[in-house]
């Protein structure tokens, strides 16, 4: 996974976990792309204050995955959920080009596939 | 939702948030099923201790879902697994009754679903 995609992911599950001000310095770096000096100058403190307050927020997001593994779980869940939808998408190509009696092994794919989802992922 | 399952879902979604200790409390009182006084006295410590041990954890595993809110998400995530389900059965039914024709709406809702799986749940 990209480092940008990842750190995206991260924040979306467990940003509310971090105090406000660390969330505010997250999204100006990392959401609205903004630079140090630019989020020192707007927060009057200096750009290795921002800095710290990054690493830090990082290793705490870091450290509520290796506890929870959330983001690991949810892409295990959207591996299983890309094979539902190769399922459909062939279902759709079955019934396109023959008759139903063949579409059954293909409905209990989808099947297994949902109780992996639900049970597993 | 019922208390006792809802408690086991907080365990289960946050329990890693725990302290060990917070863990092997939680456990013998709500996995194992052994009293106040069983824990007390196989821990040596009060039963009063005990209580507030669980009492503590409680309001941890409360925070967290405020924040984090997985048991909601699981929740609804469930409640879009069952209706994919009863889509399946319905095709299924459809299969067995008549020709492939009409199958393809269906199919379009069980994507719709896992649309919704994949990016609201």
């Amino acid at each position: 996974m990209e480092d940008a995609v990842r750190k995206a992911l991260m924040y979306d599950f467990y940003g509310p976990l971090l105090t406000a001000r660390q969330q505010d310095i997250y999204e100006m770096y990392y959401g609205q792309d903004m630079s140090l000096g630019e989020i020192a100058e707007q927060l009057e403190i200096s750009r290795q204050a921002v800095w710290d307050n990054l690493k830090r927020s990082a290793v705490i997001l870091d450290e509520y995955e290796q506890k929870l593994g959330l983001i690991a779980r949810h892409m295990a869940q959207q591996a299983l959920l890309t094979q539902v939808e190769s399922c459909l998408s062939e279902l759709k190509r079955l019934i396109e080009t023959q008759g139903a009696a063949d579409l059954v092994h293909v409905i209990r794919e989808i099947e297994q596939l949902l109780h992996r989802i639900r049970f597993d992922a």
